[in-house]
């Protein structure tokens, strides 16, 4: 929550960068009633929209999510992706949102699978469910993972640990509604150099990582092996699951991971760093990356 | 995430008001290594655990959420009433978790309904996609939430911003896992005087919310309208649709709320407290619930 506008964006950044705020529509205002040490005073306050999204696919109703307006086609074809139902952008033949009816709002997409895609709406609900209920443990979590045939992320991925410590910073630079509402996750793709390339925002963590992932599809960046993502929040199972699909080598939070991605991240190998914060983070697994130096390593003590 | 193990807790604390903290169930430890300012130093670090568990209901599987382990069955029953498929205690004839067949973990609980309640899993899965999925808007999603009956919680229910300010710290101090890990959302209920009566913690802040609402249900506290729900981070569209259903009149978070968690809460007079830190917070709905002194009132400046 911020009562004023931010200051205008610096105009040379490319939009991709500037994250996804569309005024009207991804932020709401209202009026709210702000108490202070016994007095209170009422002030405009920003909101961050939250609305459902539909997702059909070749006509049917495949998911519906809550997640802040705008992004809503990277949002789609990023979860088409993340889920497993397309590998590349060939496999989308159109996807556009849906006619808008008599609604103002417009928060269906729909996509149209290329021909030779293998898809069955129904079917997939199903199997959604099934694969994921399936042995019901965290082993069995993973091991859906590994049927799918996920591989070890580019191994020869590397970037510095003073990298690392600046790219939180720019995320919160490019984060253009979160100064207005206090209420968004970000996610943003960096090269190793540390350059921002893209970021997208959302109510939840999982929409904002499939935002950043469907932009890298519908934009031809076919290969995320050479990006890291950095993600506000926690670092949980499900984001640690998609950046491997996508195959994303190092994922990065401000916070804690819990113990299923960590797992995880070990399992396939990609690093994951949890807690970058100032001159500080803690490597959960896949350190390799990193270029830690082994001059670097102070002995455990007793 | 936090490398020493907590001081022992006050042994005279009721355990529903020391979360649901179970060594080896609720947290993880693993060795990682911290970077700080250029060196590295391998550490064991605490993490929160996460791993699915599946609800089962008259013996078909329901649902499979992403959870931290510890109080299954009061997560298990919150579900059921906050997704209105019970309504009170009585429609629940059997609850535990399933056989444990070959896995060290148990992840399936078993709810047997009373046999006058009705059930059919299958076309409830596809009525909780249809009903989240009807014309696809923030209106419709209210809409179908108005349409199960929901009623204005507790008209009456009156707390001080005097006390409100007090309960982030008390929630803190039974928060027994996040101070080790980071990691964990946590969600209490309180009485309007400022005594905590439960509080839970799980990776998912909606789990948080059902493992509350569902500790009532089991413990025969039939009436949530004498209660006020706090919940850390952000409160958004599905945390205030589960307190409305559960009856409770006053949601208060640490972060900001969601334009259609506003919306909501606006709808049916759910009182709605965000950025409750200190000695200040935000009322987006249901003000009348707060005692706000009309001589505190300071007029909005020009």
């Amino acid at each position: 929550m911020q009562l004023a506008l931010p200051s205008s964006k610096d105009p040379s950044k490319c939009p991709c960068k500037t994250s996804m705020a569309q005024p009207g529509k991804s932020v709401d205002m209202t009026t709210v009633q702000q108490w202070s040490d016994g007095s209170v005073q009422p002030m405009l306050d920003y909101l961050v929209a939250e609305e459902p999204l539909e997702i059909r696919v070749n006509g049917a109703a495949l998911s519906v999510t809550m997640r802040t307006p705008g992004s809503d086609l990277e949002l789609a074809a990023g979860f088409l992706q993340t889920e497993g139902i397309i590998r590349d952008r060939s496999q989308i033949e159109g996807i556009a949102h849906g006619p808008r009816e008599k609604q103002a709002k417009n928060n269906v997409v729909e996509v149209k699978l290329a021909a030779e895609t293998e898809f069955d709406a129904e079917n997939l609900r199903r199997n959604f469910f099934a694969a994921s209920s399936c042995g019901i443990c965290g082993k069995a979590s993973i091991e859906a993972i590994r049927v799918r045939g996920i591989r070890v992320p580019n191994p020869a991925f590397r970037v510095s640990p003073e990298t690392l410590c600046q790219i939180p910073e720019r995320l919160r630079d490019a984060q253009a509604i979160f100064e207005r509402t206090g209420g968004l996750h970000g996610a943003a793709l960096f090269l190793p150099n540390g350059e921002l390339v893209v970021v997208r925002e959302d109510v939840g963590r999982h929409n904002a990582v499939d935002k950043v992932i469907g932009w890298a599809l519908l934009n031809g960046v076919t290969n995320l092996g050479n990006y890291l993502m950095l993600v506000s929040g926690r670092g949980g199972f499900e984001i640690i699951q998609k950046c491997l699909v996508a195959g994303v080598p190092l994922v990065a939070s401000v916070s804690a991971p819990s113990s299923l991605a960590v797992q995880l991240a070990r399992e396939f190998q990609l690093t994951l760093v949890g807690f970058l914060r100032g001159r500080r983070f803690v490597v959960y697994a896949g350190e390799e990356r990193l270029n830690l130096s082994p001059a670097q390593l102070v002995p455990q003590g007793p």
